[in-house]
């Protein structure tokens, strides 16, 4: 049995087009912030690792562990970047969780980093398709809006899902991301304006699609034996599974089954069930993945995510809230960094501290997607230690 | 206190140009093998962890641990690949490591892999200078045979060392790698071959050299329930460390103080002494880095590594065999690859199994280095379960 592990800070840096600030100074604002937030001292950390999808490719720089470490004083403790694509920031959590739980470490710092905005939109999306099978998809020219679209397109086939049903999921984020000030795009959109965006990739549209970010967000993760002093978050569980590369290798397009996978096996852990989410953080790169992945956390049957969304089940006040800071959509998406900034934000919701808080939330999820679903990493956090 | 953890198993493709193989051949290639050495089935495999410096920047490929997991019919586990610049196969390693003390698994597969060669040279070098400081060495036009040029010339000055001591470091190792039918360069050169290459960077010649390598190396490891039935090489330490990602920031030139952290608190940890390291494979990407690592591991006193190398204390049949299947210089260096390689040649050695066998060997370390030095990861393995 693995000893419980508790989350004990989170700081995150301005989303954005943040041209004044380089890779490293992201990387230290965000662990500097989750530093002051849990009253410890550099000196208590005792290993970081730190989630980048492409920081070669975005910005000429690897061993962005050793250099975040370096940057943020904490050397010479070990310092490792893990790495699933947009899975990155959940894969540092993970083993962050892992490492304490193991009685290796006892205070770990998790962070996600992500510097996007220094090369062309075109540079950018060639980088970002590493993501998937660079010589069967990205080979023949597919882009991730193209796979989501294929994704989008089969969906609809399949279960009726609408135009409209798809554009409310940016809506909602929007709507959400308004109270945000650490978005990226914090306002309000239309259905009208999603609807009407420009088409990126049949069927979605600009308003469909996350955008290219810069950011960055850490976390804090400890023992029982010290986080029981504080006012900790606990870990109920961490589950990561991993589905087909390749879009064209699954069984099915309209499921992420690597998701629905980790999901049964964390709520199994954490000893509960998916109703009891009071908050939850989904992966919405695109659109429609909101609908895939409130469908895979089984939120509501298979198909009709699209009616659960557009109904406002997702919405602060509705049944089952989702993305209650903007998402990825109005909040951004640097990359590496969206997978621990959905943590934290759960951290923030439990504590009571959100910026667009669910009253009396006491457990959430997050759900953090690699590449068209390859990876899936998904974490359930309480403020009951649940886990005997 | 953590969980006992054995390696069970390792696997590695041929080290060299390998026009005909992809990056997924290679990871395949030696994360099949690494089941056949061990006996086991794809289906006991629970996590998966893969080293890769670079796959995004060599071959547009990022999210490896997905690839990885998909073609080794591994799905739905969870894949995640690790990175520290040429210490990414040991941190593979550790994490895999960890998870089984933890509790959470207990068989998992460490691998690394690299495709380098289909880049021009000078691009690989571009690529490889993202290990260091991008912003400050790069930047300025280092590469990294000019970074370790600077500690040759520290350590020459410091300490006397000649280029007769530096030069036998690569000699030695391709007398080891002659034997090794895996290694990129499997034959001997001479001091005076050695000494008369092409000048790289001053004092560093093209025979102090690694070179730019394709392959891949997959290690297996289980918990102490399991290992205990197979034919066990347990893990008495894993130990990582951190120094500033710039050279020019160090304290000192002559020394690679992560390492010597690193060694230290894992001889603490495994309950041993350096003196009774039977097989021992060190980090030469240049041939400085091998007389730097024996100091760091306290095979000889400060400053005296090139007379412990020019000796001929590292050779197979001397007192302390460093490298004895060729190391980096001969063997190759797939640079996400090569610790794994390590831990692989440090398993065969202490199961009497190795190309260039040192007999009776019951103990043995292996040292991966990244960057200049910014990170150090170290783990001793052993036939005897010592740690309590």
């Amino acid at each position: 049995m693995m000893k419980n592990v508790a989350v004990i800070g989170f700081g995150q840096t301005k989303f954005g087009e943040l041209w004044d600030k380089s890779l490293r100074d992201l990387a230290s604002e965000a662990g500097m912030l989750a530093l002051k937030d849990s009253g410890l001292e550099p000196e208590k950390i005792e290993a970081l690792y730190i989630g980048s999808m492409a920081a070669g490719r975005f910005v000429g720089q690897e061993h962005i562990s050793a250099l975040a470490a370096d940057h943020l004083g904490l050397n010479p403790i070990p310092a490792t970047r893990t790495e699933a694509a947009c899975a990155s920031g959940a894969t540092a959590f993970r083993q962050a969780v892992l490492a304490v739980a193991s009685g290796k470490h006892d205070i770990v710092m998790a962070s996600g980093v992500e510097k996007m905005t220094d090369l062309k939109t075109s540079e950018v999306t060639t980088a970002l398709m590493g993501a998937a099978d660079q010589e069967w998809e990205a080979g023949i020219g597919l882009t991730f809006p193209g796979l989501y679209a294929l994704m989008a397109r089969a969906h609809m086939a399949k279960y009726g899902t609408t135009l409209e049903q798809i554009s409310s999921v940016s809506v909602i984020n929007h709507k959400h991301g308004a109270k945000n000030k650490k978005a990226q795009y914090p306002y309000e959109i239309t259905l009208e304006q999603a609807m009407n965006s420009q088409l990126v990739a049949d069927p979605l549209r600009l308003m469909d699609c996350s955008p290219i970010t810069d950011g960055a967000a850490s976390v804090i993760v400890a023992s029982e034996e010290i986080a029981k002093k504080l006012d900790p978050v606990w870990v109920l569980s961490v589950q990561q599974a991993s589905d087909t590369i390749a879009l064209h290798d699954r069984k099915s397009l309209t499921e992420l089954a690597a998701a629905k996978i980790a999901a049964k096996k964390a709520y199994e852990e954490a000893g509960i069930t998916a109703n009891k989410m009071d908050v939850t953080e989904v992966h919405d790169c695109f659109s429609i993945n909101e609908i895939l992945s409130v469908e895979a956390l089984a939120y509501c049957p298979e198909g009709r995510g699209g009616k659960f969304v557009q109904d406002g089940k997702v919405a602060v006040g509705g049944e089952r809230p989702v993305n209650t800071t903007g998402g990825l959509k109005a909040g951004g998406h640097p990359v590496g960094a969206t997978g621990i900034r959905q943590i934290g934000d759960i951290y923030l919701q439990l504590k009571g501290k959100s910026c667009n808080q669910v009253k009396g939330a006491s457990a959430g999820l997050a759900l953090n997607v690699g590449g068209s679903g390859a990876t899936a990493n998904l974490a359930i956090l309480g403020r009951e230690l649940r886990r005997k």
